[in-house]
């Protein structure tokens, strides 16, 4: 994998002087149009051997490029994130449309040390590679440009820079004890890198491993290598949503998981007030647990309209200290989360640790209104359902407490409900043309709800479904199964 | 001042059982009217005595009133700031219009406690609290609501209150040896709170001292007041923008300090390259420094337009380690932003400790653009010079080095440039007809550069007025004052 970045690439000062300004140029032509038609983000990562240049190269494209435009990200692998899973702090940092973001050291850096020093033994790395694959598949398949390069020393290449930086006084901070000991450690770096590369250098983000040796031949291949990928991207036709047949079949014989639900459970009134006097203290006493503080819970309220969501929210507010939780409406994404993947504006809102945060509407709206309204692609609700299971996952497994629920009513029930609100003054804010609209789609949305808990209902984060044509019932349904969740995490 | 809270103020379980779902709609409504129309936020504090309910209070407002549209803000006072200033922590979380945030431990809390343990003297004490007098002052000038409730109990009272809770097995452990502690110091936090309460209960923002005992009147006195408040708000007529005659009077002998400048200074090409590389390879240096890690730098770039600022940021930026700086390009803002105060959108860029924030324009804006072309008011820009003075100090008393540049060029310069910009192919998009008729405006941009150049140019932040005809010599004037500043610094 290494070999041809072995090969004492060179470029002399001549060639370099003729082409570099023209590739500057032609760098800041491309980087201009990206500001302006804000067509995709670039990701741009930068890892390798130390003393490769990686600094060089970073300040070489910041030098070359318009540094406006350029978020430069050198993130501190071990940043504070309270209690947020790993990628959290990648995320808050993905560049809009239209701008850049660079990064030296990367969502590699913490897998690939630990692998390096034996911290995690290979089973473990593999997983973390699986996640660096999907995470940048979604990258690539949010539009992102991904170039990703890799700077190459042989072992006497290494030794040769480390002794060259630490004969001038300027220099020599630069090569401090941890560099030695990597040195006599390059065979390890080596093996792991050469592995850790070929597993992903994939078609939409491969690595460019790049000599680094000659300071010219590097940077020149460097911003070569962007500006081809930029003018690529830039002159690209524009495409119409690439619609392959991806999509779901319905089941076949009309039976469907919504239609077996028991819509209507009922408790009755007194019943209610008991239970819901003893759920309440339950969770109330759970989230005051010693150890709660090591957690934290995402909440997920999907549902029919008017189907009790609010409802079903104040019943647990009302139990908790309001220093303890947040509430998230989701409605129409703003500038900054358009200009991001899709998921960007839920990763922002995770809760620190021993807090909880409530989404009511969620990230399942890109497989349900989206899905149903065509306001994306089919591939793309298609590879939503692993995306959204992969952002699960990374938040159970970083001890968070993922609770989802699916509230339904019947048809009838809903059209009562809708009168109901249109005849009282203080609830009629609450329903909206576009209410009734979606009742015509009532079959449309059946079918997408049916996949969502088939694709989406994990180990991790299951789906509850809620029958609630009764509101008691329902509102029981969730305490009590929330309360089992937390009791079950502690 | 706690007198009336003192009264034992009692209200039967009839009266607040008949008042309260009345007093519970009503807040509802007025809370979904003001999501709908998004004419301001509200911002409340819940301070006072512990145990006179400040938990409560904030559970009471969240479970009267929809918590989908309520921040609640329980920030632990010595949370991580990473080399911001105090304020930092409190911008960030400021609600949109339209939202409402509830502070428990807010700006108050540290200033408060430290002085009631004697860890700041009476003028330092003096000076936290004019700090947020200009602070909620800028917060009611921009639109907000603020509420205040202080929630009081006698000496007895809460010594009464931490027994009840002691005595229940439910409730002991929210009496800590801390509260136990406070209670004999009783009397001097009465001391320091009505000094404090005194001095921070203005007309747009005045405090209501609660009387903690009874729950009953104490929730519907906090309801009531939200509820008053805000529907006064509410039903307000939309008034047109005040223009009291507050402006600045041009300079009466005409003579200014641009017209003052002497714009034809130039530096040879030979010394330029001499200089430039050794002023870069000082500010390289004087960014290493080990004390370098305990300071930031907010370098602000004004200027006319095509006056080099654009140039000149790159030459700083070649100097400097990419992973050092941010460039941040201001344009006009976006959702998130215009929702909230303006100078919102800064303070969420200020750099951490050992780095370097470059504001490609910035929030002088406001006493620039926004003046000349009319976009805020009179009386809107005329308050920002002093609000902007007040944000400046709050960085460098912080160890941020502040740094501000403009950039001018004579009206012929700028004539030349323009024509250049337009008949060179790579450089026509960075001319608009905008700048264009922003030439027509030359006068009123000169009142209102003169005007700011007064009123913000201050000792822990003052202009440096740059020639910048030739641009050789207003690159190195912009390197050579950088590095002075960061050398004072260090």
């Amino acid at each position: 994998m290494f070999e041809s970045a072995e090969l004492g690439h060179e470029i002399d000062k001549e060639r370099y002087d003729r082409e570099e300004p023209e590739l500057r140029a032609a760098l800041l032509k491309a980087q201009y149009e990206l500001v302006d038609c804000k067509k995709f983000p670039v990701v741009i990562l930068i890892g390798g051997v130390d003393g490769a240049g990686k600094g060089e190269t970073l300040n070489q494209i910041n030098e070359w490029m318009d540094p406006r435009h350029i978020q430069t990200n050198a993130l501190r692998p071990m940043a504070e994130d309270d209690g947020r899973p790993p990628m959290w702090k990648f995320w808050r940092v993905l560049p809009p449309n239209g701008k850049t973001g660079v990064f030296v050291g990367s969502w590699y850096s913490v897998p690939f040390i630990r692998r390096v020093y034996g911290e995690t033994k290979s089973a473990r790395f593999q997983a973390e590679i699986d996640q660096i694959l999907r995470f940048e598949q979604m990258l690539t398949d949010e539009g992102a440009l991904v170039l990703k390069f890799w700077l190459h020393l042989s072992k006497k290449g290494q030794k040769k820079q480390f002794e060259k930086l630490s004969r001038k006084k300027a220099t020599r901070w630069r090569v401090t004890d941890t560099d030695w000991k990597h040195l006599d450690m390059y065979d390890k770096f080596q093996e792991v890198a050469q592995h850790m590369l070929r597993e992903t250098s994939t078609a939409d983000a491969p690595w460019l491993v790049v000599e680094g040796t000659d300071e010219r031949y590097r940077s020149l291949t460097v911003g070569q290598t962007i500006l081809d990928a930029l003018r690529r991207r830039l002159d690209e036709p524009k495409i119409p949503h690439r619609n392959r047949k991806a999509g779901t079949t319905p089941s076949i014989d009309g039976v469907s998981i919504i239609d077996r639900l028991d819509l209507d459970r009922v408790v009755d009134k007194e019943v209610y007030k008991a239970e819901l006097d003893e759920q309440q203290g339950r969770l109330n006493t759970l989230t005051r647990h010693k150890k709660f503080e090591k957690l934290s819970v995402v909440t997920a309220f999907e549902g029919s309209d008017a189907a009790g969501k609010g409802g079903s929210i104040r019943r647990i507010t009302q139990a908790l200290d309001a220093r303890r939780y947040t509430v998230i409406p989701v409605a129409a994404p703003n500038d900054e989360e358009k200009a991001r993947p899709y998921l960007w504006r839920f990763w922002r809102q995770l809760p620190e640790r021993g807090r909880i945060s409530i989404f009511d509407r969620t990230w399942y709206g890109r497989v349900l209104v989206e899905r149903v309204e065509g306001y994306c692609s089919e591939v793309d609700w298609m590879r939503a359902y692993s995306e959204i299971n992969d952002f699960e996952e990374q938040l159970a497994k970083n001890n968070t407490v993922v609770v989802k629920f699916w509230l339904q009513i019947s048809n009838e029930e809903q059209l009562k409900r809708f009168e109901e609100r249109k005849a009282t003054p203080h609830k009629r804010h609450k329903i909206t043309d576009e209410d009734w609209r979606n009742r015509d789609k009532w079959d449309a949305y059946r079918s997408a709800v049916c996949d969502m808990i088939d694709r989406t209902s994990t180990e991790h984060a299951p789906w509850t479904l809620v029958p609630a044509n009764d509101k008691y019932y329902a509102r029981l349904e969730v305490l009590r199964t929330l309360a089992d969740a937390i009791e079950a995490a502690l």
